[in-house]
Formats: structure tokens, sequence, C-alpha cells
């Protein structure tokens, strides 16, 4: 296949493992792409060798002080040819906005990443989105902006790249629900006693993928897959009726699309994030990954499936509440949660406590349209305090 | 959806399980379909009964005598308005090619159905394709032909309609292999000397579909899916080492398509003739279907995978042998296998012997290439005829 000129690509987030997963892909495919610029809050070390490695002409990083430092050395190595290094929100924006950057790998954490990541769309980048908390914060508005740009919004989390490809060629008319598949988390099968004496060190043991402790938390609870939802209810433009959880807990199958024939598109792959982050940055051509270890059907032998307990796992209907409300809501649930799994990990509160804090927070809030991203993050702000105050006995021992 | 007119749909064998199936769909959307002609070769009854329903312009029955009694039956009941009456292969043909059909519906058993439905072709009709034999014997004609004409061939089969609706929107550039599912049929879990002793009975028991006794026969072998694969490589155009066969006994996941990039886009239905024969004859839109039973994953509950055993089922091995010698070969194949399960049907070889006839038979037949229909009718009546004389030591008691 000939490629005019390689595709130009930014990250948000270089650093962490969405970031350094595609660094890794990007430097097997040279031909298809070249890195434009980086951003990463910490691990300036990293930062410096990525730059050494990938050449950006702009490289940001946290603070002021860990710039000067990282412009010091760069330039020290590589004298003319150093990069220019910025710092801040300022330094997030500058990064998502950089001449020549044709896609934007926007895979901060948190909040943080939603005005870089809006900046590009309104530059009509396309986003290769891992940033859960832009599309749970601000999906109404992302989806608006990015459909006034002409910005595509590529899905990275594996859920949401496989509904991507299960719509592939297929008139949106003819879907009738989404399914996201959740492993269960590594307590699929406690009762709600066992479940109320969880600690923290059961709570981030992940049975299948290996991930951050903020996210296996949210495994665990199922508010990841809550969170999930509300990503794809804005992602697809789909009513939240029309997207179900299934329980599946070998981690294969991603994501289904039931038609309105009764046909079922599944997408399948061993969990590995190369393959949906290689998809999103590629779309519509397809990356030749025979270098990764083989899905093979025969050998994994069986695959289950079962429903989620809305009872024993109340985060994922407090997702639900979360659309339905609409507005500055599920910026709140999702403020609350990180806040209150925090405080869990900090062994201050309980697990069950976890969906307790979210629920509280979410009733004491008036949800207000989601008009502008001052108003959402106002919401998360509030929110978030009040989950740090919030007086939780603890359930557990 | 507005519709301008209902399509045109003719069908061959519109008195067999998949006719009957189609005549039920289009009853049930008169606004997006109407009879055109009906080819049946028996159940004049039937036929009768069809035609007073969906007053077709033309039907076909098998012979001369059963065409003028029909034909005064009908004119008896509806005068003017009777509809013409055939017979043969004349009248098949006339079925296949008659004037407003937009799709033809291939659903005859047998080479039988091979003449009418490349004349069809030839008139650059659609082909909701269900006659297996029509790929199996003459595929590489039939793809040459339906190119030259711009007929498309719509696979009817749940099989190659899942892998048709997994190829739907994506580059054939990107496909690494094709994998058609098995049940593995009744005898999957036999030793080979449990096999050898299959009887008639045991072996006309197929775990999830109602079939005709040759396919189930056909599914106890797994000669069923080796035509199938030999139908996928002439219908997707793969080479026959980028097609495999993997046992799933639920007959849920119908088909899968492994991509370069390690993703697997799996199509899962319940087993319902209904889904593939709507998703052909609408396509590329999609009729809803939610009066049919639905696939529920978590009350499914498990799905298993397994690898066919090419040393208990020689016959899956037998059809790749015969796709590599190419030409007439799978032509001969088919052949001396439709002889040996009738055979095996009568009592009168056992279940080892259906693979080892055909064995007999491709090891004493020199391909000739697919030029023609003559040329792969002739090799279809030698192999039958040596089929048929084999002399074979019963292995069974």
């Amino acid at each position: 296949m000939a490629i005019a000129a390689p595709k130009g690509v930014s990250i948000l987030g270089s650093t962490g493992s969405i970031g350094t997963t595609t660094l890794a892909l990007i430097e097997r495919f040279p031909q298809r792409f070249r890195i434009v610029a980086l951003a990463a809050g910490r691990r300036a070390d990293l930062v410096k060798q990525h730059v050494l490695r990938f050449r950006p002409a702009l490289v940001s990083v946290g603070d002021a002080r860990d710039a000067a430092a990282l412009a010091a050395a760069l330039s020290n190595e590589m004298g003319a040819a150093a990069p220019v290094v910025r710092h801040g929100a300022e330094g997030l924006r500058a990064v998502a906005c950089a001449a020549g950057t044709e896609v934007l790998v926007s895979a901060l954490v948190g909040a943080v990443g939603l005005e870089p990541t809006l900046a590009a769309i309104d530059a009509g980048i396309d986003i290769a989105l891992a940033n859960k908390e832009v599309m749970v914060v601000a999906g109404q508005l992302v989806r608006r902006r990015a459909a006034a740009s002409g910005a595509r919004l590529l899905p990275v989390d594996s859920e949401h790249n496989a509904v991507f490809q299960a719509l592939a060629g297929r008139d949106p008319a003819h879907v009738a629900k989404i399914v996201l598949t959740a492993s269960g988390g590594p307590f699929r099968e406690h009762s709600a006693e066992q479940l109320s004496l969880v600690t923290r060190e059961q709570a981030l043991r992940h049975p299948t993928w290996n991930m951050g402790s903020k996210i296996t938390i949210d495994s665990a609870t199922l508010m990841n897959k809550g969170l999930e939802v509300i990503e794809a209810r804005w992602l697809f433009d789909v009513e939240p009726r029309d997207i179900e959880v299934l329980v599946h807990p070998q981690s294969i199958v991603h994501a289904l699309v039931r038609y309105r024939d009764e046909s079922v598109i599944a997408v399948l792959a061993l969990p590995d994030m190369t393959i949906p982050i290689a998809y999103a940055l590629s779309h519509p051509d397809v990356l030749e990954l025979a270098h990764l270890p083989r899905l093979d059907l025969a050998a994994a032998g069986t695959l289950t499936f079962g429903r989620p307990d809305p009872v024993r796992f109340p985060c994922l209907a407090l997702a639900y509440r979360a659309l339905a409300a609409g507005g500055t809501m599920p910026a709140v649930a999702n403020a609350a949660n990180e806040v209150a799994v925090a405080r869990f990990l900090a062994d201050d509160i309980g697990f069950g406590d976890i969906a307790r804090t979210v629920s509280a927070c979410m009733d004491a809030h008036t949800p207000l349209p989601c008009d502008s991203v001052e108003v959402l993050l106002q919401a998360d702000a509030e929110a978030r305090r009040m989950a740090a105050a919030a007086q939780l006995h603890r359930a557990s021992a």
C-alpha cells in the first residue's frame, strides 16, 4: 500500500498507558505516522526519552519548573533541533492544536483533558479518544462541537472501538441495541455482604486487564461500565434505553450491536489496547498487527455471558440515572465517583460507600443544561467538594 | 421508510424449506416485496395454494402432466387471472428470468438449479443464493458470469450470510481469515470406532437445526462444512488457506472474519433462516424482524468453540483437496457425496464409507478446467455413476 505522507499525530498523555502504547505502535509504522507534539503531566525523564526518539516540534509538561529543566536538557542534547517546551493548561492546548496534527490522541486522565480536546475539535482535528471523562462530563457539548467543525471522534476505549467497528458500513437507523460487555470485575460472584467487606487490595486485583488503580476500582464497582454507557450515549447518539451491559468475564467480546433484523454483530479481540489504538489512528485503513498474540477461540474454548446484578452493583444504575437527569448530572456522578474512589484507596471509606457517595452527591444536585465548559467544571468542582466532605459510616471492619 | 415499489421476487424451489420461509416473510412485508414467479418440483397442491395467495404471473412444476392439471385447476378458480404454467428445465429457466424479477431466490436442491440460476445471472438479476451446489459445482464459472453481468450474489446460507455481514463496509484487502462455524454434528464426541458403527437413525438426529435428511447426514460427516468452504472460496474470492472451520455446537455464532489488525467480527443470531433470507432480499436495507425469538446471550450463558478433528471427519479435508485440485474436482466431490449419502440412507453402505466413496471417486478423476456447464455436468454424471457402482465392504454390523 502506498501512503502519501505519514499522518501527523499529537498525544495528550504521552507517558501514560495509552500514550506509550501509541508511541510503540507509531515506532513500528514510521511510514504511516509521525509525532507532531507530546504532552505529559509527570515523568519528565520519559518525556525526554520520547522527544529524542520521536523528535516532536513541541512538547508540554506539568509546570514551569519541569519545563525549564527539560528545555535546558534538550537544548544540551539536541541543540537547535530541540523542540519548543511549554507547560500547564496553555501547553496542553498548544499540543492539542499543534500545526500539522491530523489526529490527536486524547489520553489524559480526568476532566483536565476536556478543554484542550475541545480546542482540537474546534480546529477540526480528528480525535482518537481515550480520555473517558471528555465524553462523560461533556458528551453532549463535545458531540455538538465536533458536528460543527467536522472533527471525527474515533473511540479508543476497547468497548467503544468495538461498537464503532460493529457499526461500520451500516445504517444507524437499522440499529436496535448497543451492548457493552463488562468483565464483571473481581467481585462478580460476591454476595452483598462479602462486597461490603471488600478491601483495597482485593479490589486492585483485576482479572483480565492490567490497568491503573482508579479504573480497576471502577471496574470492581461497575462504575467503569456506567461511565462507558454515558460515553456510548454521546459517541453514537443512541438513547440510554438502547444501551445494554452484558457481563462477560473473559473480556474477549468487547461489544455487540443488535440490528433490527435480530442479527448481532460482535467484535472480538484479545485484550490489548494496541488494536483499538491502531484502528482509531489508521481508520478507515487497517494496519497489519500480526506481531500481536492471536485470538484462538478453539484454544479459549468457552465464552460466558450473564446479566449484571443491579442490586449488588448499584453504580451501573447510578450512571443511567445521571443520563436520565441529563445536563450537568453525569459530570457530578463522575466527579463524586473520582473522589469516593480516592477515599476508598486511602482506606477512608468502605467499598459500598463509593456508590453511596455518588448517590448522595447526585441527590443534592439540580442539573443545569450542558451549555459550556464553565458550567460543567463548576458542577464537577461542587461535587468534588461534597464527596470529599461526605460523612460516611465505614461499613467494613 | 417510504419504499417506491415492492421488489419483484421469483423463487426456484418455492415449496421447500427456504421457499416457504421466503413466502412467509414476503407475506409479512407486502409493501416491500411481490412474487413474480414460482417454481417447484413436486407438491403441486402447495404450489396451487401459493399461487392463490401470492398471484404470480408465472409458475412452473416438475412435468407436463402436473403442469396440465395445475393449469386446469387454476383456470377453474382464477379464470383469466390464472398464471401461465410451465414445466421442466424450460419452466425453471422461464421462472428464473421472468420479466419483473429483481431478485431470484435460488433454492432448489442439487445441480438442477445451476442452469436456471446462471440464466438469471446472465440477465443481470440479483441472486439470493441458497442452492449450495450452484457454487460448489460451478463457483468459478458463476463468479465470472456474475462479474460480467453485474448480478449480485447474496448468500442465504446462514454461515455465508454471516460472512457477508461481517465484510460489510470493510475493504477486502484488510481480511486475514474467514471462519465458518460448524455445529460439529451429532457425533462431535464420537471415537473413530463409534463413528464406524453409526446408524442412519442416529445420523438423522441433528442437534440444533431442523433440516432435510441429506443435509443432516452432511452435517454429521462435516461434508456440509466442506461444501460451505468451497462455496465461500468463490462467493468471497478468498484463497482456500484463508478459510477456516471452527466447531461451535450452539450454532449461535455463524461465522467470523479476522482482520489484519487481529480484530475479529462475528455474526450471531438464533438459528432461523428468516434472518439471512430477509438480509439477502432487503440488502442494503434491513427489515424489522422483532416478531422472531430474540437472541439472549445472558440466557444462553455459554458459547463453546473447538477445532474440527480431521482424522475422525475426513470429509472436511476432502473438500479442501477438491479446491486444491480445482476445475471439475469440487463437482466430482459433491456428486460422489450425494450418491454416497443416498446409499447410506438406503442402508447400503456404512457411515465411514461416505468419505471413502468420495475419496475413491476423486482419486479416479482428472480435473478439467471449469469452462462450461456442460463439462461440469459431465464430471458430475461420471462421479455419480462411479459412486453408485463402488463396491464397499460395509464397516458396520
